[in-house]
């Protein structure tokens, strides 16, 4: 907290008794409420640090996102609720990329003064990251508490997992040969983004709560936790990345990593049934690039038979790994008419 | 990174090139550069996660903690290498406070525009955060990017560590008749944090560098993991909290947490030089109160026999801890006269 502003020190000891001391207290019990410590987690919110028991044969995965307001989200688009919710999501969606167990979570939440203390919009927040949390059994162990410096919102997750020891999934593991495959369906969160950003003022498109499965995959994204388990689990995948910055983009950063070119075929790509609502030429633009679909995007070596789904989520085979050379591009995709040009990654470009 | 904008998103786009990305690959050579990965990190920055190897028999301590521009730091009165280094430093102290040895660090970092183009404050940032990580042996293995959507800089700092199973220092376990102690001298950070604000017109004020152990206080705080690891390889502790709210109200926490009161001996308190420039009423104030000393506060039984020094830096005996009753002060202060009067906590509140 405040430590350079001795005038607002002092403020700020005032009202730390219902401030920000308040907001642990309501973190912590919130945490805390109806959920057994798993085994796990020695010690969770209240020391200096938390504690951890790692199982034994297994590695410590590690991941941080940061939740920035007016980057990631915007209030008067995002419910408190769907804020909570990609909040966590981000960081599983990582945890499933490697194909591990979560173990614990850590939230660091910097929020301006009105949000802080009315108290609502933090208690939706939690909402949203607590269910998700406990529909994947990850226990909130500790994070950090502040006041933000200006009137945005400011969150960073840490996500910690579990995986039997050399088993991670990687991004550098494709060899050529090999089959691309993807998770569910793709497009839908860019399509989704695009219809808050043109009716956003509509209450009713500011949605407190998910409904079914894949109905909002941009406000309430499905982290593939289970499948990315069940292909450590069953030795089905030779690497994997999460399509959260576009597929394009994605793809890209596995061939880099693994010293392969790739071709996807357009007519394979499973698309979410609202970007097809988008028309063809917008619908392949969103499945391509318009990331935060959360999906896994995987590659097995030929002789794998792959399952038609796992963890009850649908597995569609998008391509294959071929020989990188300089003289064509890294990535090439044929369309309906069996034309093939470049696929550029035009997705984000950042630190996964 | 910016999700939620498109008109944003293709700006973005265009400019990752020379901003974003180039950043990530500066945190990431300077990372590397020179330094071998420790055995404990088995894949650092570049893949959905970071792996990590916990050693067997040893449990995983965890501690995040934010660095906000206008909160915890300026740019007008520091430097970019004491924001770097500050920004570990506050990590480390936790793993310090639980005995741990060092495992990993995550670095979450939200730069404006102009910051993160012009590279010069990422590199004395890092230069800083670096310098004390290569001192404690502390990878940077991982973290997130991202543009901070006001003109101010956010940073969160995730630190993981190792300590023996079971064997963690915790808030939690002082006992009646322990005494109480604390590493090397309070007030020095507070008194320095006031020069600065009182002649923060002078660049001389504002050194990029430090010069000799404990001489800037405030700017480049000393994290005592090598005490907090002896603590614990020696059986010396029975409880252990870091001083980075203030004395007083570090106190409470480990008070509260192990159910006792205690006792302190103003005369006992070792003031730091910079603090004792001040006078007696201000110096005692800086002590008590002040905060961000990042010294260890500890207790032990009363048959252990402290040494005057652990890993060089000293020890001294404060008080005693005595049984809580509603009938007296959780905490009690004898000044220089003999007489007792109630310690208030004064420093600050909020999560550790």
């Amino acid at each position: 907290m405040p430590r350079v502003e001795p005038a607002l020190r002092r403020a700020d000891r005032n009202r730390s008794g219902t401030g920000e001391l308040a907001l642990i207290e309501r973190i912590r019990s919130r945490a805390d409420a109806g959920r057994r410590r798993p085994s796990g987690v020695r010690l969770g919110i209240g020391d200096d640090c938390a504690i951890l028991a790692p199982r034994a044969g297994h590695e410590v995965v590690v991941t941080t996102d940061m939740s920035l307001e007016g980057r990631h989200f915007r209030r008067d688009w995002h419910s408190p609720q769907a804020v909570g919710h990609r909040t966590l999501a981000r960081g599983l969606s990582d945890l499933a990329a490697m194909g591990a167990a979560p173990l614990a979570a850590f939230l660091s939440l910097a929020l301006p003064r009105s949000a802080a203390v009315n108290g609502r919009w933090v208690d939706g927040f939690l909402d949203g990251l607590l269910e998700l949390a406990t529909e994947h059994k990850v226990p909130l162990a500790g994070g950090d508490t502040g006041e933000s410096p200006c009137d945005l919102i400011f969150a960073d997750i840490v996500l910690l997992g579990s995986v039997p020891t050399g088993k991670a999934l990687r991004r550098s593991g494709a060899r050529v040969n090999d089959r691309i495959f993807c998770t569910g369906a793709l497009g839908g969160a860019a399509a989704e983004l695009a219809s808050l950003t043109e009716a956003r003022t509509s209450s009713g498109r500011r949605p407190a709560r998910k409904r079914s499965a894949g109905e909002h995959p941009h406000l309430y994204p499905e982290p593939r936790i289970r499948v990315g388990q069940a292909l450590v689990r069953r030795g089905l995948a030779s690497a994997c990345i999460d399509v959260s910055d576009g597929l394009s983009t994605d793809l890209r950063h596995l061939c880099e990593a693994s010293g392969v070119a790739a071709e996807i075929e357009a007519e394979q790509l499973p698309i979410h049934a609202l970007a097809q609502a988008l028309g063809p030429a917008q619908a392949l633009d969103a499945a391509l690039n318009g990331g935060e679909d959360y999906e896994l995007l995987f590659t097995a070596p030929p002789e794998i038979r792959m399952p038609r789904a796992i963890a009850g989520v649908a597995v569609t085979c998008l391509g294959r790994v071929v020989t990188a050379s300089r003289s064509r591009p890294l990535m090439r995709l044929t369309d309906a008419g069996g034309r093939r040009r470049e696929l550029e990654a035009r997705g984000w470009e950042h630190l996964a």
